[in-house]
């Protein structure tokens, strides 16, 4: 008897699992992969639900690893959903609810195709899962507590796969083998008050602020590498909040947020960012202070025997030969990049994050049988 | 029997008549000047209190000005004033209020002034004061309602003198023989909101608007005139309010103040915004409307018989020789242009606006007798 991935998917996303909510969606997995006869430990931190899962004794042979999450961000407006976020309604071969497609598809993918894997063609090695239910949150005590927890007990990946939705367009047209790095840099300009017409007694923190974004702005990061796009910097805003038009405000705001590649590193984006401040603010007079927060440095897998593996898997199940891709936002996969090699392949994106998200029922089998074919190629 | 500038600038301060109530200060200055003989009109509009009064027949000979108003601003926190701001105590030779300095003071000065002078010396011709109750608020009917009424009226004045408070340091150390104009531009930049990690589906409207300012604050407006400093431009406030750090936010607003000079008038500056403005949107597609409010172009009341009259006075009564500035923000002299010539001269303006206004009793004497000198002058 096998798993169907398409029933797991619709008990997980009956599980309302908002994060930072379990909603039963890891103990569904957990007793699941214990009948299975993985090994299963609930290693929660700090209030996040995580789940560990090795099949296999861990210390003989080559490990393989999946990675994904079962919390799910909020459904938004109920009243514009056409079905209940959480009802796993099928309708014209689609899957709906919150998660279908982000990522509790791919979850129930890997762990049906994990469990079916061990059953029928016990590897020699071991298959792990891991699954957290922070990573739309902070991911704070996320998949880093559970690479933690392996860490201090000697468990291992010595690959994983992270199934998140890759494919833009059809399943099967994209992988990820690296993601580039997010770095936001929060400004805080102080000048000195005064009167608009006066401007001489006053330092205007706006002043300082525009002419620090331009430096930021004025010229491209760089014109992207061999693996990735271009570095882009962005404002997300400035603020100063105020409404009189003949008074220098005090103080101002301004936020950047920077998605870089494997030239950059939040150490040297931190110090370029710093440099430019203070030239500025040598220029004016004005006090910058920055903050920064580093979500995830940048990092690549360089295409190899683990991205040909995933390749050859999507084309005999697709047809399709998938981009070796870096773009997009980022993912968990930036946590295990420390641990062991990291690819990412998984469902197209449709309608993630928002209201009718669906998966297609078909997607979800043929997604099932690519793990499948993954474990077994690796093991061979 | 003189009267006594500081007794009636005490009265005045008890009447509390913060824009746009009238508190009775006009009422006071009406009846005071009713019994001296001058014809007085009250001329209100738009709930706007205002004092037209003349002496003399307005027909036969010349006609000298004065320009003053009675409302105040707000004290603000009344705990931190030292005195009550309405009390008009007397303490160390200072009397202490709102509008000590701003300016009723300086209303007080020449209405006893202009009460002497014709009593003692009746003139071959009119003695006209114009009291507004709005020159601290909007001013749409104050100033400019008054020179409305005396348009159709055939009422004039020849010459005009604003009491405002003029001097930097010393009393006689400046007087102002024009204004700068006072320009506000609101920018509001519409582009396409979108996620930090995929700016080429989005249109950053705030690098739109920093590239804007940028442009608009890179170089001065000019070096100034042969009686004008140079004209200057302030960001007053930029705001997107946009609080998430992975969102391009999709619109965002800038406001700028320009204190401008005789080379620029309010239509030309329009151009200038307007040119930049589109320059910006060509290059990023970003849409950028503006309104601009124009609250008073620039003028001048060229060095010549008004300023050497006043400058004679001030020298006369002070040993100083006041520079002749356009420096500082707008009064109603902005109106009185168009009437008149106008030139400004008062008191120094010591914590105008601020807690514990105050004003140097002394000050008030020898205000009321340049303010008398200069009448002796004009009719001599």
């Amino acid at each position: 008897m096998t798993i169907d991935p398409v029933d797991l998917t619709a008990r997980l996303v009956r599980c309302p699992s908002i994060t930072p909510e379990e909603g039963g969606a890891l103990q569904l997995l957990d007793r699941l992969l214990s009948e299975a006869g993985f090994r299963t430990v609930r290693v929660d931190r700090g209030g996040t639900p995580n789940l560990f899962a090795r099949w296999g004794d861990g210390r003989n042979g080559r490990s393989f690893g999946f990675n994904g999450h079962t919390d799910v961000v909020p459904t938004g407006p109920r009243e514009k959903w056409s079905v209940d976020p959480f009802g796993a309604e099928i309708i014209d071969g689609y899957l709906y609810g919150r998660g279908a497609t982000d990522m509790k598809s791919g979850v129930a993918a890997f762990v049906a195709a994990a469990i079916d894997f061990v059953r029928e063609t016990p590897p020699d090695g071991s298959v792990v899962i891991t699954v957290t239910g922070d990573e739309e949150g902070g991911a704070e005590h996320g998949t880093v507590a559970i690479l933690d927890w392996m860490d201090r007990q000697g468990e291992r990946m010595d690959v994983c796969l992270v199934g998140e939705p890759t494919c833009p367009e059809r399943l099967g047209d994209m992988m990820k083998i690296g993601r580039r790095g997010s770095l936001t840099a929060f400004f805080t300009a102080t000048g000195v008050q005064g009167h608009s017409a006066y401007p001489h007694r006053a330092k205007n923190p706006l002043h300082a602020l525009v002419a620090l974004m331009g430096r930021l702005t004025e010229t491209p990061l760089d014109a992207g590498t061999d693996h990735f796009d271009p570095s882009t910097l962005q404002i997300t805003t400035i603020d100063a909040g105020n409404p009189a038009t003949n008074v220098i405000p005090g103080s101002a705001t301004a936020t950047v947020n920077i998605r870089y590649n494997d030239l950059h590193s939040g150490e040297s984006l931190t110090r370029w960012l710093d440099e430019h401040a203070r030239a500025v603010t040598g220029a004016t007079g004005v006090g910058i202070a920055l903050r920064i927060h580093n979500s995830g440095e940048s990092f690549l897998t360089p295409p190899g025997d683990l991205s040909d593996l995933i390749a050859g898997a999507v084309r005999e199940e697709t047809g399709l030969d998938p981009v070796l891709s870096t773009s997009g936002g980022t993912s968990d996969a930036r946590f295990v990049k420390d641990h062991c090699p990291v690819v990412e392949f998984g469902l197209v994106g449709e309608r993630m994050h928002a209201v009718d998200e669906r998966v297609a029922v078909d997607h979800v089998h043929r997604l099932k049988a690519i793990y499948r074919r993954i474990l077994t190629g690796y093991f061979a």
